[in-house]
């Protein structure tokens, strides 16, 4: 095990910082979450979370006994700015934990929590990750496709050249390199996203959408680009994520 | 939702694959699965898997109740031919359901599992993915690095020159792309990856090793290259995955 004592409090003094997820879509807390999870959170007094009002909503979900009003949260989100990160995490100096809480999902990959963390490992704390839904894994693991490498980009770009860019990036990369590749997109956006796939990508190539992924209305469809092209589906808004690739 | 009627026989009439997240290290069951797991689990009488030993010790550590001798079980590894995968999945024809379980952590991810996944879905069967402990998502989580945009490559290649092809990409794509990168390696050269790390990459770069991830045993650390190069640390053979990266 590695020497991290690095700095001059060591990390056993330190409180540390607890990665927490949370529900996606309308998943029930036991379907999405290990029973570990609510041991840790009901031992928390602190929280950085992205949005407070889905947090106490999440958090009473969790356990209804936890009285939220003893609780302190500190707002992470896209607003913060980078040199306010460190003083929310202030408690763990004072040998206290705190958890981090993401607007749905794993806190730290695709949202402003990732800060606390480098800002975490920088004073020396311990960061523990807890197990949760996340899309991207979901996705993938549904998806029947190559997983032995994959990619995750985010957001398509909206701006009309630098998709088309994004597009052939997708085709050259899972035709030359087999790297699956996933994305998201706004959902009132789906339906046009899977129209432009079929259109601009090559018809023997894999598409996956898995939308309200752990969620009542789960729909996971894999299908060639080909069928795609040929078939029924309306998304509406329901919040979907896209895997392109290969067949396994 | 979509139309999925593109088989003769519907999906409501098959039976559905369940991609059933096995616990890594030795983790507790409660500390890394939701209780629905074991709901569903307990449901199964068919099981693909990699390893029939380790899943049937996981499936006593999952419920000590459960009768093994009444389940069935069929294998499929990296020895597995293509063409066999088909027939495994046989009961799903007869409306009942199947779990996929890897070694260890999530399935159809970096293993065989996915190829059972295709052809489930090539059979119109439900496919759904169960949430567990994934290496890959826990360390993107605790590395404090960009998780907008990562990329998981699997193994480094061992051969000299494709080797330092691939450290040079790394490099290229955090630098030029802030995509984060994710990769693993046979646990007895760790100590060794992470000094060529060190010494090949740019020093401002963050390399994260997270080791035995929800085991007893977990560390994490993240910090610069230049940190690392001059870092006392032994992972010995301890399974351990690689995160390099910009800091958040």
């Amino acid at each position: 095990m590695p020497d991290n004592n690095h700095t001059n409090i060591t990390a056993a003094q330190l409180g540390t910082l607890y990665l927490l997820p949370s529900t996606m879509s309308d998943a029930s807390i036991d379907r999405v979450l290990p029973p570990h999870n609510a041991e840790v959170i009901r031992s928390l007094r602190h929280f950085v979370v992205e949005n407070v009002r889905t947090t106490r909503r999440f958090l009473k979900r969790v356990d209804r006994s936890i009285d939220i009003d003893d609780l302190t949260f500190e707002v992470l989100d896209e607003h913060t700015q980078r040199s306010d990160v460190a003083a929310m995490l202030a408690p763990l100096l004072r040998g206290e934990s705190i958890g981090v809480i993401s607007e749905a999902g794993c806190p730290a990959v695709a949202d402003p929590g990732a800060a606390a963390v480098a800002e975490a490992h920088r004073m020396g704390a311990k960061v523990v990750p807890m197990v949760g839904p996340s899309s991207i894994m979901l996705s993938l693991m549904a998806s029947g496709m190559n997983g032995q490498q994959f990619t995750f980009l985010g957001y398509l770009p909206v701006e009309r050249q630098a998709r088309a860019a994004a597009l052939k990036e997708i085709q050259r990369r899972v035709s030359r390199d087999n790297v699956t590749q996933v994305f998201i997109e706004t959902p009132y956006r789906n339906n046009r996203l899977i129209a432009e796939l079929a259109q601009q990508l090559p018809g023997d190539m894999q598409l996956c959408v898995a939308a309200d992924l752990t969620g009542p209305g789960e729909s996971i469809v894999s299908r060639s680009l080909k069928e795609w092209a040929h078939a029924a589906y309306d998304y509406g808004k329901t919040p979907a994520i896209f895997v392109v690739g290969n067949n396994s």
